[in-house]
């Protein structure tokens, strides 16, 4: 394992460049002196699409693919339409360099708000398929805008890309303490991609016989991840499903605050790319209000994912530490950075 | 308004039969003197299935449709292929009979289990499109079972589906004191449907100044409802969001014991169904433990849309009373019946 890291830094929108300023102090002051952090940004998101148009050229695409891993803040602005950026931009990138992984730990913090009652005990992490689904682009209008529109979107999911994240899923499981697997879909109505999910997860499951499965709708899922979250290990599921319910596995664990994210390769035929749950919340932009410990725990994925795993353990701890001591007086974003950047240091 | 009700009965599968029966009884005994009942049963579900391998044939479909209502207990049985029942019956009756509002209150009851902390204020209502979307069973599998398999799902949306829809949902919110409609999508990777939705309602939304809006993220969305449920005052949603969030809606508002829906046609060109959210769970049939004030509550929804309202009301009044006065002590699915009677006939 090489102790260098060329990372591509794409700070994007809101506050996602204040946020990754601080995953950027954590990252420096967590490597070891004999590791070498080289960096290089992109200007990419909003601001760019306004000055020229562009989204995400193949000069920028070729770039970023040349790095061991990328580091995004946040993609999305009101001043453009919904969808552009997200799908123009963001989507684009974890289709073209194949994150067929979105890793979404959640792991409920000691002193940490959760909105629900008791001392419930979280610690799981969904793996959610990243290249497939309804997030494919497949679909359009007919008859745009008039009494007879007609619009679609279509759900693409291949063997070949479900099998893959369920594979990944079942390493994972097999992995922890608890070795427990469960397929989250609406197998009793999407019953084409259900049943493919659902095959290629028990024929999968045979050469694991040391896990544990279970199949829930994803309707039942939201019902348990609040009453009784405790039951999941890991849960994998498709693009849509694992959209809705990590930001409902985030609300539970302490808010989408703290909740990091992973797009992985496992390949590693492209970078993966690392950014927090939370979107680029226009609305606390330059306040210093954003909490920074998701971007930061998102750059602990990145040490994982690179093989700096005591890198990546201590960032959890400082983070952890931090999330624990605190005791409600208001500190900035850049305060938080420093904390953290001191504990890991420390 | 004519006092008298033609029912059609649908027990279905699992506990469907005893939550059925109960709400029965509180019909009977909520009806007054002069108000004439007419039920009458129908052998649907997995039983019928076995035994002669008809879901819903067109015989069944012109009797049922010959009623003012239909009261469904629940449909799904473990010993049936999944999807078989819930997509050849369940979602077949209501595409068949266009309830293309699926609607779906939540409302916190004194003294009911939230999983949430604090005492949160609960009561609003989901309007979930029902014969369009992802349950169109549009889509199908190509090599299937091969490493080559595609299985695709398409969700097919109309401005005719979705304008009644939009419009149904902001009648009720006129109707509420709040008077507030969030649309619930994911305009930001579904555009196509995104854009159909978000149109409509901002379009239909001019008609109803006095309404006040606001869009959400279906992930979003999720937070929301565990952080801050009190927000929402109306929901409109297509069907799939809603199922998932109705789900959720049903476990923060004291569970899926007492989450009631109706399957509405407004135009009253079909009869429209009633059912409490719950599924046939199985694994308590016979065992005198199933919650009936579900399905008590579906009665009131009946009722309120056949214009008994001040029944409809007696109805919730007593679930009402009855939820607040249990104190732990088990009642029998039929007790808890007796005693909801007992109050809307006191
Ligand atoms: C911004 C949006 C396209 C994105 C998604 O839906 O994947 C976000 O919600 C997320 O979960 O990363
Ligand atoms: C049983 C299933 C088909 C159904 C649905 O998905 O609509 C159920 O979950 C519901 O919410 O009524």
């Amino acid at each position: 394992m090489s102790r260098s890291i060329s990372l591509a830094v794409i700070p994007g929108d809101g506050i996602g460049p204040e946020v990754v300023a601080q995953g950027l102090k954590v990252l420096t002051a967590v490597l070891p002196q004999d590791a070498k952090l080289e960096t290089k940004e992109y200007d990419l998101g909003a601001k760019r699409w306004h000055a020229t148009g562009d989204l995400l050229t193949d000069e920028d695409t070729a770039a970023l693919k040349t790095h061991d891993a990328i580091l995004l803040g946040a993609i999305g602005d009101p001043s453009v339409p919904s969808g552009v950026l997200e799908r123009g931009l963001l989507l684009k990138l974890r289709f073209l360099f194949d994150h067929y992984v979105n890793l979404r730990p959640s792991r409920l913090l000691p002193n940490t708000a959760t909105p629900l009652a008791g001392d419930p005990s979280i610690d799981f992490v969904v793996v959610r398929e990243g290249t497939e689904g309804p997030y494919t682009g497949n679909g359009g209008s007919l008859r745009t805008g008039t009494p007879a529109e007609v619009a679609t979107e279509v759900s693409v999911n291949t063997a070949y890309g479900v099998e893959r994240v369920v594979r990944d899923a079942y390493e994972r499981a097999k992995a922890r303490p608890r070795k427990k697997l469960t397929l989250v879909h609406k197998t009793n109505v999407l019953v084409f991609a259900g049943k493919l999910w659902k095959d290629t997860f028990d024929r999968v499951g045979k050469e694991y016989p040391e896990v544990t499965t279970d199949y829930m709708h994803v309707d039942a899922a939201t019902i348990y991840m609040v009453n009784d979250p405790a039951r999941f290990d890991v849960i994998v599921t498709d693009n849509l499903f694992g959209d809705i319910i990590t930001d409902l596995a985030a609300a539970v664990s302490g808010g989408i605050g703290l909740a990091a994210s992973g797009n992985v390769n496992p390949t590693r035929d492209f970078p993966s790319m690392f950014e927090p749950v939370h979107g680029s919340a226009p609305d606390i932009a330059g306040t210093g209000k954003a909490d920074p410990a998701a971007t930061i725990r998102s750059v602990a994925l990145l040490l994982e994912h690179l093989g700096f795993t005591a890198e990546a353990a201590r960032i959890e701890e400082a983070v952890t530490a931090d999330v624990t001591a605190r005791d409600g007086s208001p500190r900035t974003t850049s305060e938080i950075g420093d904390a953290i950047a001191a504990r890991v240091a420390g």
